[in-house]
């Protein structure tokens, strides 16, 4: 059970693209102990749908990051004191789209304002200045969390001495927001979305699970998948509805997903994706990336469908042209996208260097 | 306008996978002139939406081989005899879901059975036999095109010379059939679906337009993309909406496929290409493709995401193992898949090759 702390009580936050929230709840969890002089203290960013808690204690559950945190592990709790809480927009115990609007007291539905990776990071840092931390030794994130992390060098250069982003570009490219577009359309589509205020009614679920399931797609391989999957059939199947098991796995991943997400979320989510750009609010990006004093590791996967090599190559030439050096590394995996996820033996490595400069 | 016949009046045809259709409509075009000998004929095989006219005389229109038919082009006029039909399941007028189903004076619908590449070859074939052509110099296609003609070399061996696929594999990876799978749950969920039994209402335009816009996703390239669009937003607009340039340009190319295509033929017609397999009525993988006798010609392009490399170079092996000498060439383009549609430089010389053999 993630902890939990209200905040922007008394001063609302103001969003970067307009709009105010107040107040915020902020779902969090920590892992490790905080040394005397508070230096080790390391921030983890969930990816788009992520949530507060990367590393469950009870056995029976797994955290997104389950297998990366402990003992001598790439997140190493005998060293360091792990923060990490919910995104604001989510739908995992911080403020978003599905919380009581206390102006209403209805939940905020289609009232709830666009969010930025900007706001985002404000909240993350108003928790950590809530916890009394005065510095942190590393901002760590993969893809959606890597943006976060991105920002926090930016916003906060002072405060951070490492960025740690994984799979992960300082934009979202053409391609990858078109996805989006198309998985926003099948939530925006389905009858019951209701322009946002079906909390009072059936959920859209059958738009939140094509999303999913085209979502999937972008975090998977053709490799892993045909490895998995090939061409097999389900037995005593129809030809229409779920032949191939590929058809069957991504259903069952799509239906899923229903239990554990709300789709006003994950359409605000997917356009902080979109919208995240580390030029907004300074005049140019060099004005924007030229602050960020933090060691640069930025860790890519050749395979990944949805952050390509080509817009993290972009991405260390932009940092390095505004005088960022980047600790660059890539390499291959058949898990693409959701390599930072389940990859261990790879990331374990490129992850403890990248916290300890 | 294209030209058209009516044939299986007096004998159903037998679907491979069970039902009959009778009779069958045929739309079909032809260019050139079909010499004395009648050694000159060539038929077209078009993609998944693609029509039985890829050629328009009438100066304001574009067929969808447009550029690549003429006198000395890559389908040389002057030397050959090319015919080209719309697929059965189609909706270009060859009997599809949308025609009328004789039993019931209505619409097929749901009543139209499943189609395999290896009906709509038959068909072809009976066309052909109608035309009384007895030989062709080629069969060629794209895409699920490249599926037909690998099935005409498979099931009418000593009837075609040379086989030409593009941008094709002998069957679709477990990656495509997730996206198809992903389009089709789009269209079944649409609340005007009604089961596919539509035609005397709402068209489930919704889900159409998101399984175009996510086809044109795996039809494109992100290089492409960010060429063309990159991060661009359109100007007056909000947020929510078609905010970005890529976003407006998928929205545009969703509405314009309503006009053309019809919801049941893309479902019956994605599921054809996602059950194609040559094995089919075959003991195995080497019964079949030993059959063929044809010269065939394969190319690829490096950057297609629907039919991507590793597919094609396993699809080499398959037919080599199986007796089977293949002139297989790939090329980087930046349109990916839809290369063979556009990209006449780089295939002008590999079809004129392919077809001369």
């Amino acid at each position: 059970m993630a902890q939990s702390v209200t905040l922007f009580e008394d001063t609302p936050l103001e969003l970067v693209l307009g709009g105010m929230l107040s107040p915020i709840n902020i779902a969090y969890q920590t892992y490790g102990t905080l040394n005397a002089d508070k230096s080790n203290a390391v921030l983890l960013c969930h990816a788009l749908t992520g949530d507060a808690e990367p590393y469950y204690a009870a056995p029976a559950d797994k955290g997104w990051w389950q297998d990366f945190i402990g003992s001598g592990l790439a997140f190493d709790t005998d060293k360091y004191f792990f923060i990490c809480s919910n995104v604001l927009g989510g739908c995992k115990g911080t403020t978003g789209p599905a919380s009581i609007n206390p102006m209403t007291n209805q939940p905020y539905g289609s009232q709830f304002p666009v969010i930025t990776v900007q706001d985002i990071v404000r909240v993350q840092k108003a928790l950590i200045d809530y916890l009394e931390i005065p510095h942190l030794k590393a901002v760590v994130g993969g893809s959606f969390g890597g943006m976060q992390a991105t920002q926090w060098a930016i916003y906060y250069p002072d405060f951070v001495d490492n960025i740690v982003n994984l799979c992960s570009s300082l934009t979202l490219s053409a391609e990858a927001i078109g996805f989006n577009h198309v998985m926003r359309q099948a939530i925006i589509n389905d009858p019951n979305f209701n322009g946002g205020d079906y909390y009072q009614g059936m959920a859209p679920d059958n738009g939140l699970k094509i999303a999913r399931m085209l979502g999937m797609l972008t975090y998977r391989t053709d490799i892993q998948l045909a490895k998995a999957f090939g061409r097999e059939t389900k037995q005593h199947t129809e030809v229409w509805g779920d032949y191939f098991q590929v058809e069957s796995y991504l259903s069952y991943q799509g239906i899923k997903f229903l239990d554990r997400f709300d789709a006003n979320s994950y359409l605000r989510l997917l356009r902080a994706l979109d919208l995240y750009d580390p030029t907004l609010g300074f005049e140019n990006e060099q004005a924007a990336l030229s602050r960020i004093k933090a060691n640069y590791t930025l860790v890519g996967v050749t395979s990944d469908q949805l952050f390509k090599q080509v817009d993290l190559h972009k991405s260390k030439q932009q940092l390095e042209n505004s005088g960022v050096p980047v600790d660059f590394y890539e390499f291959h995996s058949n898990f693409g996208h959701d390599a930072f996820l389940v990859d261990y033996a790879f990331f374990e490595e490129m992850i403890k260097k990248g916290l300890a400069k």
